[in-house]
This record gives C-alpha cells, structure tokens and sequence, in this order.
C-alpha cells in the first residue's frame, strides 16, 4: 500500500542533489534519513541540517530516494526493497530507460518503483553543493513502467511537491530523447569548446568575454559522473552530436576553403552553408528563448496516467 | 597632425555598434555626427540622441569611426579619406588582418588608420539595440598597422577611453586567432547547438532549462553580419572548429558504440575518450573562469608600441 501522506523519507546517496532533496523535504517539514558509501559525505549532509544518518533500527521509511549515479541505480534499489528500506521507491537518475531494464533485469519489483529525475543545475557536485530550493518551480519527470503502481506515482509525486518542483509524467524513452536533447548533448558540446581552452594563453583568456563564459559554464562537472550518466543515454546522445558534428564539419571544410582561396577570393566566397546555419541557429535559439519566456505552471494537473495499475 | 584633444567624431554606419560609440562619445562630451547607407538607421540613432545627422558641410572630424561590416570597411575608409572627412580613421571590425590586407590594397592611407575592435555584445543588432555603456570596462583592441603613426594611435586611444573602455594594443595575427577562440568559433557552435531546435516538439523545449540557454544564448545574431565577420577570419575560426569536430565526432563514434552493444556492454564500456573530454573541459573551464575572476585594469598603461612611426 502506497502511504497517502509522506512523514518520513530515506535518502540514499548524499551528493549534491540527493542532499538537496534532503534538505527541501527538511524544510517541508518532512523526516529524513540519510546514508552513504561515504560516511564523510553523510556527515556533511547531517552538518548541514538536510536529515539524520539512517540507523538499522529505523523503521522503513514512506519513500525512498535513490540519488547514487545511473549505473548504481538498479542494484541500490535491489538491496533496498530486499531489505524492506520502504513503501515507495524512486530515484533521480538523468538517464530513465536503462535504469529501468536494468532494474526489470535484476529483479527489482517494478510496482513500487517510481523512475524520476528532476530537472535542476548539475555543474557543481558534493552535499556542500546542495541547496533546498534546487528543485523549486523546476520540472521533475517521473517515467512509470507499464508495471508501476499509480498509488505509488501519486506518493512520490508527493516527495516531488514538497520539493517544490512541478511533476511530469512522460515515457522513459520520450525523456532520454528529450535529455539528451536540452541537456547531455549540451553538456559534450560545451566540455568540447571549454577543451580548446586548456593551453590558451594569457592574451586569450583575459579577452574571453561573457559569450565564452555562458557557453562553457556547464561543462564543469564531474566527469565520472557524467561519463556515467551519458552511457546510459549512449544512443540518443549520439544522434545530436552527430547532427552537430555534420553541421561543424561542413561549415570548417567551407572555411577552410576560403582561407585557402586567399582573401580576395574568400570576401566573394558566399559560405552558403555558414549562412544556413547561423540562420538555423536564429530560428533553433528564437524557439529556446520564447519557450523559457513562457509562463510555467506552477503545479498544472498532472495528466491522466496512460499505464496500466499493475500487480 | 593627430588632435591631442577628440571634440569631434564622426561615426559611419549606425547599426548597434556605431551607435553605441556615439551614444557613449555624446555622454562625455564629444561632438558627433552620424551617417548610414539606410537613411533610417540615422534617423533612428539620432532620435535616441547619439548626435547629429552629417552634413556635406561639416568640417572635418578629429576622428572618424567606421562601424560597416567588415568586409565593407577598406572601401569606406578609401572614400571617407579621398573626402576628407577626419584627421585619424578607425574601425571597428571583427577582425583584422584582412581588413587591414584590403586597405592596404585599396591604397588606404595607413599612417592615419587605427584598426580597432571593441570586445562587446553583438547578439543584438540595429540602433535600437545600442546603449551607452556597452564598452565600460571592456577591452578595445588596436592593431596598428606598421605604418600608422604613433600619434594616430594615441588619439584613437583617446575615443576609446572616452567609451569608458579599456584599450589594448596587439598584432592584427594575434587578435584575429584570439578572438577565433574567444568568439567567432564558439558562435559557430552554438549555432549548431541551438539548430537542433528548429524543429523540436514542445516537451523538448519546455524542458530546456538553463544550461541549454545560456549555451545557445549567442547563437542569436545576425546571419550576415556574421557570415562575414567569420569570412574575414575563416582559417583561424576553421583550427577551432575542426578541433571541436575532431573532439565531438570520436565522442559520437564512442556513444555510438556503446549503444550498439546493448545495455549491459554499454555499461562496462570505459568510454575513456569521453572522460577525457569531460576532463579537460573541465580544466578549460576552470582556466576561463579563473580569468574572468581575476580583477581586470580599468584603465591599465598602454605597453610601448612596437612598431616604427610611419612616414
């Protein structure tokens, strides 16, 4: 039975963004837990007000939340719900359908399993990066499988309110395309202009102005992490790069020509190709910019669930 | 003789740059006059009051500042001094070594023309665009020509302080591989980011968050203007971006791997080319942040030029 109020939650993982969970819920008045392969990181985390370091004797905890790296994910919760941890399980990995074939793989019971992930700044790692309002007024998807049962969407979307965040429900290969999207590709994209920046000279990085800077922000981050988090979207992360490949490719080798013609030659060079995709990147850029400009919903309805209830 | 005293500018071409020049020259004092091939663009900066429309009367300015596209610029310096409209010439392209070359060849007087390029936003375009304070604190760079005249540097050096902007002096060779690294390539790149988005479904772009708009925010400018500030430094922008190409098209074949192994290979692939990507993403992030934290000279001495007193 999936608990309808939430008093009490195990976090397990006290990075950056399980801490932040921690720490949300603590000030919503909820009870946590916390635990660690990293007795220094749970210390941290209890230091810093997001919970209590969770003891054998604890009874099991309404929800628990998974917040170790994507390739962990599966056997954590399978330890977890063989030692009876919790009600309602869920995590808050950044990648969703192999997570979930690894879980349906080892065995995991599925029914309370609720995948998530919300959708909040990752550039920074550890608890002391935490902060309660991570989550809020962000999006934090949940990706059910056919197997989940709804009463167990309905309480962890409960752990989601309390962090402030907006519930969305959408399938788990949808969200890995859609991440890999607005957020993984983005991520090697930025590390890949940041790279050319590791021997630059002193003249050249006094003149980076704040168009580097933005480009280049996220790509800090841990790269075990997000090494971690990318092979668990591999193949969707693959198409937009090469997409972005294709299109760098065929604008350098166009440059390239030009510069090879000589000056005279280049100025009436058209660069058609450049031009398509500075004009691509207009309309692409235009798009981003009107959907952030939008209002969000502070909390929309959630929509019907399309998922059978299961076993 | 250069002025040793700048009471008049006059700006050619007021687009935002121009504009903000003479928004900023007016601010201090000085005495522009504004002329544009679009009769519009004039009227439009002289109703936001960056100075006063040029009549063929006008005498002569103490400084003429041409804000043309780049490759447009070695023809209006040719015409603006076979007219006689100032004592010293400056510019304020993108880049420098070939706009220098077609001066040159234009048979331009170089002894009184001071390439120049204020490092400052440019996602925006038009009068409208403009405002006073775009170059406080920023760097402006000269790149003076072997044969321009030490006075004319000094005088242009005179506007660009009266800008509240901070000059810097550098080879054209030097300044166009810098600002390649610094901001031609990375536009590039963030075009092709931002591409993708052209034809994205709405859960994508409700989903964008703040990573993938700050690392497309630049990719919203205008494709010709850009199309020819990178045409005038196509061999240095195309090192970059094959590097990033180099970088992005091995991580792509890595992912691509992955994937094609099914998930549970996947997860034992050590993708080291990715890591190592992440990784020294990270060490050139850190270093252009370092940069941008490190306290910048408002107004640091010139270093002695370089370069002989032309005839």
């Amino acid at each position: 039975m999936s608990p309808e109020v939430v008093h009490r939650v195990a976090v397990i993982g006290t990075g950056m963004i399980g801490t932040s969970v921690a720490l949300a819920l603590r000030e919503a008045g909820t009870g946590v837990t916390l635990s660690d392969r990293d007795p220094d990181a749970v210390a941290a985390a209890v230091r810093m007000g997001a919970g209590a370091a969770r003891r054998p004797s604890d009874p099991p905890a309404d929800v628990v939340v998974i917040a170790t790296p994507p390739s962990t994910v599966a056997e954590v919760l399978k330890q977890a719900q063989a030692r009876g941890l919790g009600s309602v399980y869920t995590d808050v990995a950044s990648t969703k359908a192999g997570v979930v074939a690894d879980a349906a793989r080892a065995g995991c019971d599925l029914a309370r399993y609720v995948p998530g992930h919300p959708l909040a700044g990752r550039e920074l790692a550890g608890p002391a990066a935490a902060n309660a309002g991570l989550f809020a007024g962000r999006p934090w998807l949940l990706c059910p499988h056919p197997a989940t049962e709804l009463g167990a969407v309905r309480t962890a979307m409960q752990v989601i309110r309390a962090c402030r965040a907006v519930p969305r429900l959408l399938t788990a290969d949808t969200h890995d395309r859609v991440v890999a999207a607005v957020s993984h590709a983005p991520h090697v994209v930025s590390a890949a202009l940041a790279a050319r920046f590791t021997t630059a000279d002193d003249t050249t990085l006094e003149l980076a102005g704040r168009g580097l800077h933005d480009t280049t922000r996220i790509a800090h981050g841990p790269p075990g992490l997000w090494t971690d988090i990318l092979r668990g979207n591999a193949g969707a992360v693959a198409t937009v790069l090469e997409a972005v490949v294709d299109d760098l490719a065929s604008v350098a080798a166009d440059l390239r020509s030009a510069a090879a013609t000589g000056l005279r030659d280049a100025a009436t060079a058209d660069l058609a190709t450049l031009t398509d995709l500075l004009s691509r990147g207009n309309r692409g850029r235009a798009r981003i910019k009107a959907a952030k400009a939008a209002p969000r919903p502070a909390d929309h309805p959630a929509p019907a669930p399309a998922w059978p209830r299961g076993a």
